[in-house]
């Protein structure tokens, strides 16, 4: 139900999905009579989907303590959320309320143990590929032993979802040498740099090393990963606002845009928020998947296959394993694992 | 001295700027042997410039402490600085090591009373013209009254540099309700709407806000906003190549991008960093101005126009008596100015 187009966009992204990935079966949660046509209409979902209806809809503006206490076991994102709890689905996937998507998530999955907070990981496109930045809004002022558990979380997805052997990690900071940054970052980069994880630690990398695809894995805490992708966003947005402008404004040049519009088109796709779709929040008990709201089907479709493989390539299991093996070698005081939101 | 090229370019630079504003006098400090050559070369100076020659030169890569203990009393960087404090000239300008620079011009000049830490602040190209974004790395973790003082000097620099009688003003935040971010961010979200500071404060702004230029003035912490400003930086930067690449994989794309170069041209000219060169130190007896390193002349003369404008506005005295007019109403403690570095 979630996303700025509702069910018409989320279900034909589905039907996307379905087509690329003939095993896989779907689950939808939310208004039966709202998804009855698109899903009627989706050709590749016949005999493959369960429709569950909800009596609530999260709304995109409704704040998580609200949406929690309203749609507490009756709104399709809880519902939804349940049913990877009760094993009867492998991952959810939304593109409704990041905030309320994140409460009901940690509430019904929990983290893992040995993991104090979640993170979302969001994938950015780089001029090597792509690379895994987080935490981008998860946990606000994430602590150093959080930032460790956060760099072992995003190679595990690095290694899954690109199949990376081992993947290099370096910390988001305000310069390289290691008298650099405020505390936390301090702590985190000594910690990796001493505890000898079996990761790939590369150092402190600044912002624009982030374009640059230095590292495989970029971590930070939530509230600077949160600045970095929008202001990220916001840049390439206005870039591409400035050259539409500029191409636009004398008849040569909209000619010469004609004639490059192969160009454009590739720089477009490259840039392509679509095909980088895909939060995926990290730490809990199962796959959740958050999609951009303002995505189409193709976007939506790209969030499902994120969430295919990850299961697929045992995230979950990896993560628990990883954090496991470098439990005891983190100095900080006890593991709470959950903590009271 | 200082920068990636030296005296070469930034004589050059200031050659620009005295033929630009053939009312300004130059006093430059350096080793007086490497700046004999572009001195006689540089037409516009002759008869309105001093040389003084300085024993030491601070490296690009030196620490500020070991700059502060090698330069102190006789670096080209200190001597500057210190004819500013001495009132032989109005402001500084270096293209040299950050950080150095950062520490003398707080160890020489002071903080303004009533300010606890100085900001850098810098100036970022917008869909609706420049927005100017502090603090980007002077005081990393700033706390809610640092943050509301970076309020008022960045309102008084936008005043003083883009003449706005009542700029708008910011606070970075990873969502615009009131109960997003972390506590200094919401603190000084209070503070400011409360105080009924004579600024017009528009509440919390996100990551992609700043490139639409929602307002004149954002305001964050120096750890947050290095990040983002390097962030934007890399993200031009991947677009820039990746655009390079795009046109120039086949010989009809590189024709319509021959036919639309004065578009290319246009979209260059408006994101060139030359034209918004200098990093403004902003919350100290004096206007010090920091030149991108890697900038050529025509940079460099920007960010010496960005310091004849801050001084011929008044910057420095409008920030002294902005500061003491809210004194009285921050409810923080006391001030004690400058606080050891």
């Amino acid at each position: 139900m979630g996303g700025d187009h509702g069910p018409v966009v989320t279900i034909a992204g589905v039907d996307l999905a379905a087509q690329r990935h003939p095993d896989a079966r779907f689950m939808l949660f939310g208004d039966a009579g709202a998804m009855a046509v698109p899903v009627a209409k989706a050709k590749y979902l016949q005999g493959r989907v369960e429709v569950h209806n909800a009596e609530v809809t999260v709304a995109m503006d409704e704040k998580p303590s609200q949406a929690l206490r309203r749609g507490r076991n009756r709104s399709g994102m809880w519902l939804a959320i349940d049913a990877v709890r009760k094993a009867e689905a492998k991952a959810v996937v939304s593109a409704g309320n990041t905030g309320a998507l994140m409460a009901m998530s940690r509430f019904v999955l929990r983290t893992l143990p040995g993991i104090e907070r979640p993170a979302i990981a969001a994938i950015w496109p780089t001029l090597t590929g792509e690379t895994i930045v987080l935490d981008v809004g998860a946990t606000v002022g994430a602590d150093a032993r959080q930032l460790v558990e956060f760099a072992i979380m995003g190679e595990a997805m690095s290694s899954c979802l690109f199949g990376k052997e081992h993947p290099t990690v370096g910390l988001l900071n305000i310069g390289t040498e290691e008298v650099k940054g405020n505390d936390s970052v301090k702590e985190a980069g000594r910690l990796l740099r001493e505890m000898k994880l079996p990761l790939r630690y590369e150092g402190f990398v600044e912002g624009d090393d982030i374009g640059k695809g230095k590292v495989d894995v970029v971590v930070t805490e939530g509230f600077t990963g949160n600045v970095a992708i929008k202001t990220a966003e916001g840049t390439a947005r206005m870039i591409n606002t400035f050259m539409r402008q500029a191409v636009m404004s004398t008849m040569v040049s909209k000619l010469g845009a004609l004639l490059a519009s192969g160009a454009f088109t590739k720089l477009r796709d490259r840039l392509d928020p679509r095909k980088h779709n895909g939060g995926v929040f990290l730490g809990l008990n199962g796959v959740v998947v958050k999609s951009h709201g303002s995505t189409d089907a193709l976007g939506f479709a790209r969030a499902i296959e994120v969430a295919i493989d990850m299961v697929r390539n045992g995230l979950t299991q990896r993560i628990a394993m990883d954090v496991a093996e470098v439990h005891g070698m983190l100095p900080l005081g006890d593991h709470h694992g959950e903590t009271a939101a």
